[in-house]
């Protein structure tokens, strides 16, 4: 089994580290990431510019290919130029911090196993629910468990597995959770400044609002103890409205 | 009426200007955008640098705030804190190239409308499909007669517009169709390079394949001259497996 390893905190990180560690000994493990942290940056792809990658050692030893891109440039190089041979699977993460609700849609560890995902490749996402105080611990073996699987079980077409995991010691973890994407988000505030040159600036800052996630989804998991596991796929179409949207959009104008 | 106008060319491509001088006058219209092309961006966020603002003008007038951001940031920005009131409009584009496809992942034109989506405003992403020798009228009319309509019959929650307009003259559009999003991509290629230095990089480039685009898709109603409207959600839980994962992903390791 192949497995290419790769997240949006860079190859720096002790989320990748961590996770290298737990599962390096399941199959041939191939670690390609950004070569620095690139949190929030959605699904982007450098197309402007030209991508560099170099080896990174961890003492004294080969870990990976640091990328200068994004996630998503990082699993597009590793599988089209760098891997000797396809990857079997894609694990990005462990992140620092949950992807769940709405940020979803802002995530680069998600957006490493879209990736992986559009490739064709069975793929996963995990998070570690916290900013602070990481317990690394319970998303390895989280990992450690789900890697073989995610090999034997396959995903359907199309989809991936988020997997958020809450920051507790491991045998505290109450089970694992199927999950919808809840609809939580960060609701912004932006902090007006000036420079020395008198040209305004913004910090965006903001903070979570729960709207109403109850039973069934990721961030009530997250909430009870349970490692959720979300198929989350990249059809955006929201099919149920089409015939409605037919009646109202294909009408002549008048 | 209220409309904010975006998108991720930057504020002075021709696109927007086209989008804002058809629909200027159908109420009262705020341009807040990227300084700067920002394509293929996905739905970034900047959380980690200050995100600059400074006026634009066209012509001796004031057009609108650059931003020095992404699509979303400039979305974000303008509702939070540019805006005197919230819009109640959100129209992003004109784009110089087409959305359709997997490639809506990685619009940033998308995502300002996705974002406009998640303030619960009704918003619309408008895309030319073509990279060359573009017929602004077109869309710029297609603009124009939608604007009003969306404002009409607003959007489901958290739903949005994605229009793409073939590269025609307007009177060869014929009409209107109301589509899914398709499978069709592009697929990369990486060219290797060394610098002078003897550092390794790589340029992405590729090509667009289809992948079995058949009747109902916006690729499909593209081809055929039909302008392609694609409702567009956030939610991006795979719902269908649901159930099959439960029983999958929930049972106790052996």
């Amino acid at each position: 089994m192949r497995i290419l390893i790769s997240n949006d905190d860079g190859i720096h990180a002790p989320g990748i580290r961590a996770l290298h560690a737990a599962i390096q000994d399941l199959g041939e493990t191939h670690v390609v990431a950004p070569n620095v942290e690139q949190s929030a940056v959605g699904h982007a792809i450098t197309l402007s510019n030209p991508i560099k990658c170099r080896p990174v050692e961890v003492d004294g030893n080969f870990f990976g290919h640091a990328v200068g891109g994004t996630p998503a440039d990082s699993v597009k190089l590793a599988v089209e130029a760098l891997l000797p041979k396809r990857p079997d699977l894609v694990v990005s993460g462990i992140n620092l911090g949950p992807n769940a609700g709405i940020s979803v849609i802002y995530s680069g560890t998600v957006s490493a196993a879209t990736e992986g995902m559009i490739l064709g490749i069975p793929s996963m996402a995990i998070s570690l629910a916290t900013f602070t105080d990481p317990i690394w611990d319970t998303p390895a073996r989280v990992a450690r468990d789900l890697v073989p699987k995610l090999a034997q079980n396959g995903l359907p077409p199309d989809t991936l597995l988020n997997v958020n995991v809450p920051n507790l010691p491991f045998d505290q973890i109450k089970g694992y959770r199927v999950t919808r994407m809840g609809r939580s988000r960060f609701v912004e505030i932006f902090h007006r400044r000036t420079d020395p040159r008198n040209n305004v600036y913004y910090w965006m800052d903001g903070e979570m609002k729960q709207f109403g996630d109850g039973e069934g989804t990721d961030i009530k998991a997250l909430e009870d103890g349970y490692v959720s596991l979300t198929p989350i796929w990249f059809d955006l179409t929201h099919h149920a409205v089409i015939q409605d949207f037919k009646r109202t959009w294909e009408a002549p104008s008048s």
